[in-house]
């Protein structure tokens, strides 16, 4: 229950996001170092992400298993990148049923060497080809800097793990997945995600080729909202993933891999919160509708707790997610206020009026005030008015972003000018690029911008690379990142 | 794929259980010692169980969270029993990020402790009450013997953890979450559990009243399938999960959890299978129905083809999870068999003869033969059958392994009578009981069967207990148990 409300999103972003996250209770901290506790509000969100992810990877043949939180240290070496990334961060067993253990278990930070290692077990001939496995899982990287969803020591995520008998079908693979998170951030959670490829610093630790959607926030810097793989036959080779393919030969498979995880809680709450606290997309709500029934006198409580009771049955019959506030200790005004911060997309107003009118009010989360209240809507077809009216928000929500984005989406001719528009804000700087992985460091030492990603849509064309004065036809989009 | 038959399950039962996990691709062992990889096949299962029980918990009020993985060690200790029924079992993580931890982390084996911590941060007032929480996680208990879905060191599960303002409340609760595992075990999985309360010995650390339903697997033995606990205020005394109670006076809160896990895939696997493999309840199947389109010679097979793709188009628009089978390099008697040992209940044949009149034939995975075959249902009208016949098979199977418990359910007058029956096979034996926990000790060491549960339902009245000759009107179901 918010007692105040949230420090608004334009006096400090940063508090405003944690206690957006902590007063809509998304999610609380935990007792343990950078694990946090994701609370039921925060979680049925994260079941509706997974809903609209799992039934995409399930349309693309995708199926899922799952394969042990432990993985042998000597696993995570035989890959020498991939030992190298994710060192740093493991967690590790060393006691067992009140034992010391043989050899050490990680926690998995990801699960690439275990299933690697599966799929040389399951893997013969090409008939057992293409491998199209997820896993819903949790996984432990041992953070230093954690933030609520952001980037926490332990989170949920999705991996999908496949292999193929050609190069090619392994990079179609990437890029489908990578499109089918695309269509997920875009239309699900009304994000105008940025999809490309990563540097080589940026990328996965033992991969070929990464590649990323790149949401941006409401303080214009950019996350990185979900990730896609080509790992080429370094994981099959370090794991000797061997098949006969159709000319009875032994070669090795080529394998992908791609995850979202509850970071993506945290795009959504970054790419559409204000001062009052979250907007949710109505797709992906807990909550789409709230109903706020409204009385002064006591003697018409009856009546319009009965009406809001028979709208809500209405809406539910009809597939809406809807609340009824029924709570009589608090005023409207507050329910107003504490649905407003919890983002749910549409209030539904029902005073003694509306009952003689046999009527109903609208109100839009994403337009305050007058101009987003549409009165009078007939009790009869309220469910058809209020999926319109989801649909209408769902859609206002992305045009919105995109437009933000588009607007926060600078170009640089030279270094100077780039860091002119970091220091003026910030936002996306999209600029040609010939630099090598040297200059970028130096760029990120300087600014703090990295490379987000080489964008696929890049209607610039050939030009002179901001920082080298090369030219090139590679585009890069700059940014401060979480 | 299944090269060789599963070993009979008459001739060796063990062997016949671990056959058919491995060869139907339910799970496979994995590099890491007790823990399983839950392979496709055998995770959709699991989806399906999951989908079933959480709408149970949706429609009794309950909300989905998530809690960390690691538990401080000191949490553990904060409940003696809890403690001591756990130590023996848990994985430590002594190292994170490079670095010794200064207090080691518990990987969790449940999370009645992390939770109550997390419940003393909520709740403040009886307006607060009750919390309805339920998690779908991993945990992990380190075992010296396991067995595939039965018992392994991880596993997958959910646990409702619920805090309540009065005690009767909790125990209600807490027999109710017990009555949503019957109607789940009996109308989903098939499974003719016996719910009863757990004895002393048997029952969870920290709880004061443990309950359970029970299957029969088949080869007689007991296997507890779900268990709900009624905690008192055991946890919230050690948790400090206090709140105004309605006369504004502070309280300790009362608490119940309740699990079910992975071992529900063993107890079906147990409950329905035969020699041949596998039997699936049609509710829970991954694939409800296999269509094998059956041709002798090559100018047949366009149009059988065409036909069964068909035939598949319209059970999936009617909501069927159905497979068609269009392997091209195997036969249809492979088919058939590996279908058979996959446990799908239905089986849809067709050929030429089909497709001339228009018809297909059902096959029922439950009734072999000729008995179990239905010729010439009409392609108009397919999918009712279809979904008739599945109706059907649900209901049969249940019918059988009610007979086949109730077959080997006994009673026994004295000791002597007791040992014969369990030297004789096995069983259920359900007798008057008013021994001790010491009693009970020593029969469990003499004869490795133990009390299951004092069950719910018990028309017997008073008697003799057969151990001390004491009259009672206490029954208990004593058996040998996974």
């Amino acid at each position: 229950m918010a007692e105040k409300g949230v420090t608004p999103r334009s006096e400090d972003y940063s508090r405003w996001y944690t206690d957006v996250v902590q007063k809509a209770e998304l999610a609380d901290y935990s007792p343990v170092r950078g694990c946090m506790v994701i609370r039921p509000y925060g979680y049925t969100l994260w079941e509706n992400i997974h809903d609209g992810l799992d039934r995409r990877f399930k349309e693309t043949g995708h199926v899922n298993a799952y394969f042990p939180l432990f993985i042998p240290m000597s696993f995570l070496q035989k890959e020498a990148e991939h030992v190298e990334g994710f060192a740093p961060e493991l967690a590790i067993v060393t006691h067992g049923g009140g034992k010391e253990l043989d050899e050490p278990l990680v926690v998995r930070p990801t699960s690439e060497t275990i299933i690697g290692h599966m799929y040389s077990q399951w893997i013969r001939s090409y008939r057992d080809l293409p491998v199209l496995i997820n896993q819903w899982a949790n996984v432990v990287r041992w953070e230093m800097r954690t933030r609520l969803f952001l980037r926490t020591t332990e989170f949920l995520w999705q991996e999908g793990h496949t292999a193929h008998a050609t190069e090619q079908e392994a990079v179609e693979e990437t890029i489908r997945m990578l499109g089918v998170y695309t269509d997920f951030a875009v239309n699900d959670a009304a994000i105008p995600v940025i999809q490309g490829r990563k540097s080589e610093r940026e990328k996965f630790a033992g991969a070929i080729d990464s590649y990323t959607i790149e949401a941006m926030t409401g303080n214009g810097w950019a996350l990185q909202s979900g990730t896609s793989h080509f790992m080429g036959q370094n994981f099959a080779k370090a794991f000797d993933i061997k098949f006969l393919n159709q000319s009875n030969e032994l070669d090795y498979a080529w394998t992908t891999s791609w995850g979202v995880s509850t970071r993506m809680v945290g795009s959504i709450i970054m790419a559409h919160g204000d001062d009052q606290g979250l907007i949710l997309p109505p797709r992906l709500a807990p909550f789409q509708a709230v109903i706020v029934p409204i009385w002064r006198k006591e003697v018409e409580r009856p009546s319009v707790v009965e009406y809001a009771g028979r709208v809500a049955d209405t809406l539910k019959a009809a597939g809406v997610r809807v609340k009824l506030d029924n709570r009589d200790e608090l005023s409207a005004g507050f329910k107003f206020n504490d649905w407003e911060m919890r983002g749910v997309p549409l209030r539904i107003e029902i005073g003694p009026r509306d009952v003689e009118q046999n009527a109903v009010v609208l109100a839009r989360r994403d337009l305050p005030g007058k101009e987003g209240k549409t009165f009078g809507v007939p009790l009869d077809g309220v469910a058809e008015a209020t999926k319109d009216m989801l649909t209408t928000i769902q859609a206002a929500i992305l045009q919105r972003a995109t437009v933000f984005r588009d607007a926060n989406t600078h170009t640089a001719r030279n270094y100077d000018e780039f860091k002119q528009i970091l220091e003026g804000g910030a936002g996306f700087i999209r600029v040609h690029w010939a630099g090598a992985s040297e200059d970028e460091d130096r760029i990120k030492e300087e600014t703090k911008a990295t490379i987000r990603c080489f964008p696929f849509d890049k209607p610039e064309g050939e030009g002179v690379c901001f920082y080298t004065g090369k030219r090139t036809d590679r585009v890069a989009v700059f940014a401060r990142a979480y």
